[in-house]
This record gives structure tokens, sequence and C-alpha cells, in this order.
């Protein structure tokens, strides 16, 4: 059975019939558009784009993986504002010879990634296509707090972490020299470049307790805040023995010849928090503090200018 | 100059620099995510995504009016529940040989769409992809109305729309016969084809009226009006010789051995709006009163069957 066995009608309604309904779904899917909950008066909104041998490989990993990893990275875009996230609408580009048995699949990783914040697909639009296209797009409710911007670091603040960092590098790394499995400790981080385990009740937190800025951890911690001290106009001085770098990364590192902190530093997909506090913020044990917003531009790890700044990645 | 010689950063510096802000952004593109006013305190949302080579084709649209038409399907989505637009985000994949001057054209055809209804594009995403792909969200705001479903059609009430029906399949037609110009009524098929007018302050003021369903007529009258029939558990009759047949249908059929009824009928891409109001409604002279809905299911056409309901258009 494929997706082209089913129909349109039979995809929408095999989708809708695998997908929960929140509260905060007032309208869901098969009208003209859904209509959500936003109790703030304000919504927060972000859209991606994942497509597919680009963004992802239906042959490395499944449709469930995929599922979770789309939601995972917008509903952090969500959780980075300092909001909540209400629910996701889902533009799905399928091309007719794709499995059922897939689509329910990636369905599913859409709906356990929601299931994790109160979050559900709302609605979506079917299309066909050569490859698998993901639009997905995630709203938000900012429950009365200020959104969390990038630009609001000031010198003497803070820059701390939450969630994994480096997982994902490893994880990839491991796979390219042939590791497919092992160890507990090493499947954790095979896995973990599958899927992304946000941090998604830090973010709100952030905003209650004062973040003045923060962002989402994607493209890696010294190119992400990259962006807040170039949006901030400030400088950002990492320390590198503050950083998390669990046994488990130094351990993959020493099998590989690698060196554990790089992936830290450089490594994206895992969706960890970034944000800087004012100092006088007592920072509750989920976030790590590991440096320090300076006057100045640029990321320097150890007094060592890392990054100055025009990141771009899309020649990448 | 190509998106590949702007990079993503140029890409983005690019479209943001010609895209206004509007009241209803609060927090515009460059962050993890886009804060928006909704001050009814919900928010009405729609995804479409929209594929090179089968929703569009850059050899016979321009990029502007590729802007505006994907525009206008979203907003359109957003009126025929009764909101008011207020913001798009846009996933965007593009070629990396996509020309810059393309990108322009694609963002003012957003730009100048939403400018119809106070709109803007609040934020988005870049992807490399092979092709063109656009994955559009358009977010509304209900100011207080009811949203308008598919599902509220009630025996006895009236069947209207507003807006225009069959000028794009008759442009369409037209194209197909090699018609490339002629007198401006012809043109205006040709250019109907390329980018919907639709009748966007319909929809709220609809809503204001009373009207129990109403839908965005994007794959044909008669296709989506079986969609409220299938929805609202109802038949739809309709009386031809009340539809909306202008003369410039008249000619162009007659030009081509075609009937303009069929065009009003079953042509897409208008972004006519459809909807029944309690018969007791007064309807204002944008809405054509063209039919009554009864007990019963389907849609009939001067007492004939048309549709059974259980539209697939995935295999199209």
């Amino acid at each position: 059975m494929t997706v082209g066995d089913l129909g349109e009608f039979g995809v929408i309604q095999r989708i809708s019939g695998r997908l929960p309904r929140t509260a905060a779904v007032l309208l869901g899917p098969g009208d003209d558009a859904a209509v959500l909950k936003a109790p703030d008066g304000r919504v927060v909104v972000s859209t991606d784009l994942l497509i597919e041998g680009r963004h992802f490989r239906r042959d490395w990993s499944s449709g469930y993986d995929i599922g979770r990893k789309a939601a995972a990275q917008n509903l952090s875009d969500i959780v980075a504002m300092g909001a909540d996230p209400t629910a996701l609408v889902v533009g799905l580009g399928l091309p007719a010879d794709v499995p059922a048995d897939w689509l329910d699949a990636l369905t599913d990783g859409f709906r356990d990634e929601c299931d994790l914040v109160g979050a559900t697909v709302a609605g979506g639009d079917i299309a066909r296509s050569e490859t698998v296209v993901l639009g997905v797009t995630a709203l938000g409710d900012l429950g009365g707090r200020s959104p969390v911007t990038r630009s609001g670091a000031r010198p003497g603040d803070v820059v701390a972490v939450a969630g994994r960092l480096g997982y994902a590098a490893a994880g990839l790394a491991l796979l390219g020299a042939g590791v497919t499995g092992g160890p507990p400790e090493l499947v954790a981080l095979l896995e973990a470049h599958r899927r992304p385990l946000p941090p998604y009740p830090c973010g709100p937190r952030a905003a209650l307790l004062g973040a003045t800025a923060m962002l989402d951890v994607s493209d890696g911690l010294l190119q992400d805040l990259g962006h807040v001290a170039d949006a901030s106009g400030v400088a950002v001085a990492l320390d590198a023995a503050a950083l998390p770098v669990p046994e488990t990364l130094t351990a993959a590192a020493r099998h590989l010849g690698a060196d554990p902190l790089e992936w830290v530093l450089t490594g994206g997909d895992d969706h960890a928090l970034a944000a800087t506090f004012p100092s006088e913020v007592r920072l509750p044990p989920e976030w790590t503090p590991a440096g320090v917003v300076t006057e100045g531009r640029g990321v320097r790890v150890d007094g060592q200018t890392r990054t100055e700044g025009g990141w771009d990645h899309f020649r990448g």
C-alpha cells in the first residue's frame, strides 16, 4: 500500500486519524484553515523547509525519526523565544510510491515529539512531489512573558547552555567511521544524530528567570552565539573548562581520535538552548554557566577568537 | 548575480530589505521565530506547499506572478474562515542558480499581494533545493467573529458566490489554444490564470453577515461545494442561470468552441469564495445568490447531480 494507492483523501484521513486533538486546537484539520487558541494575544511562529537528500535521507533515518526531528527543530525555535508551543501545521510533499507505513511512522514521529510539549499537528497540506518535502510551521504562546530575542545580551551577562551539545556531531562522526552499534553510551550518540532531545521546558523557564537573549543551538554553539553577539552588538567569551563535556563524548572521541570539545563547540542538530542572563540571576541546575558577555564583537574561547560574525551556510 | 552568489545571509538580507513591517508584526525576520499580534485570543493558520513543475513553472509565470499567486492562495484560506490575514511566513527552497532578480520579483509579488490585506511576510526559512519549493503559511485574526467552517450549511440556506469564477480556467484554455494576446478582455483572462484576484474583504464581511459555511474555491465550484455538502451533511442545488457568466467568458468560449458555464462550475485557481447564508440575510452586491441548500447529499446543477462527494485529486 502506497501513498498513491491511498490518494489525497486517504492520506489526509490516515494522518488525521493518528493525531490527537488538544485543548489549544479549536478547529483542526479539514477546513480552509485551523483555529488555535492564542490566549496571550500574541502568537509566536516559526517555519522550516526540510528537503529529502539535503536535510534527511530516507535510507539513513526512519520515517519516525524524520518526523520527530522535523517537529523537534521547529518546536525548539518556539521555546527558544520563551514561548510554549501550541501546534504545528505541516505541508507534506510526497512521491506516490511512498509506502503508507512510512507515512504512518512519520505521523507518529510528529505526534510523539509534539506530545512532549502538549502540542499536536493542527493542519496541513498534501502535495505530490518528486522527493519528500516537509514545510513545518510551529506556533506558540508567550503566556504573558516577553519574547527572548537574540539581541538583548548585555556586557556583564552570564552565558549559559541547557540541553545536550556535541551528541549529534559525535553520532555522525561514529556513523562516518562505520560504528553502527556498541555499548549503550555509543548507541545513545548514534540515536542523538537521528533524533534530538531539546530541553523544551528550559525555554519558557529562562524567560521567567529574566534571560536577556536566547536561541536554539542548531548550527553549533560558536556559530549560534555568534548570531547573539552580532544581534546584540556584544562579544561572547566562553570558558572551555566550564562547558559540559560528558564522559560519553570523551569516550567516543578517544575511540575516533577526535576532540570532544570541538563537537561541543561546533556540532549542530542537538537543539540545545544558549542564553544570556543578568549576572545576579541564580540559574537552576539545567543551565550550565559557560562564559560571559563582554564589550566587543565575535565569540572567543579561552581568550581566543573563534568567530568574527557574518555566518553563511547557504553554500554549505 | 545568483542566489548562490548572494549566499544564505545575502538572500535573507535581500528579501527582508524589500518587505515592509506592519503593526501586526511585533518581531520580524532574524530571530528563532516571529511574534505577531493575535488580539482576538485565537489565531487562524493555514499552510500550503507549492512545488515547481507541479504548482507553477518558472518558464510560464514570472517570479512576481508566482509570489502573488502563492500569497493569494494562502491569504484566501484565511479570509474564507472569516478572518483578517495578519502575516505570512515562507519557507523557500532555492536552487543556487536562481537569479537574484527572480528572487526580488518573487519577494515583490508576495509583498504586493500581502499589501492588499494589510499583511506582510514576517519570517521564513531558506534552504537549498533542486527546484523552487515554497512552503507558505498564513495567519489571521478573527476580530471577535466566529470562524466560518465548511460544516455549518443548513437546509434552506442560500448558496452565494463572491469573486471571479472560471477566469483562470478560461485563461488556461486560451493559452492551451495558443492565444497569448489580443483584446484587453482576453488578456484579462490570460492574466487571471497567472494571478488570482480573491475577493478578500468579502470573507470577514460574510462572517459578520452570518454566513453558516464558507470556503475558498480553489478546485472548482462544484468540487468545493461538494466539500461543504459533505462536511455539513446536506445537498447543494445550484441554479445555472443564476451563476455569473460574464461576457468576457462567453466571448472566449465562443472563440474556442467551449462552454463558459463549465469553466465557472469546474475551474479552479480563481480563489472566489462560496458561502451559505440563512435565507433571511440581505446579501450585499458582492455576493451573487446561485442556489440553495437542501436535505440530501452532493451537488446538483438545475436538478442534475454533478458530484457525489469523496473528491480525490492526489492522483490528478
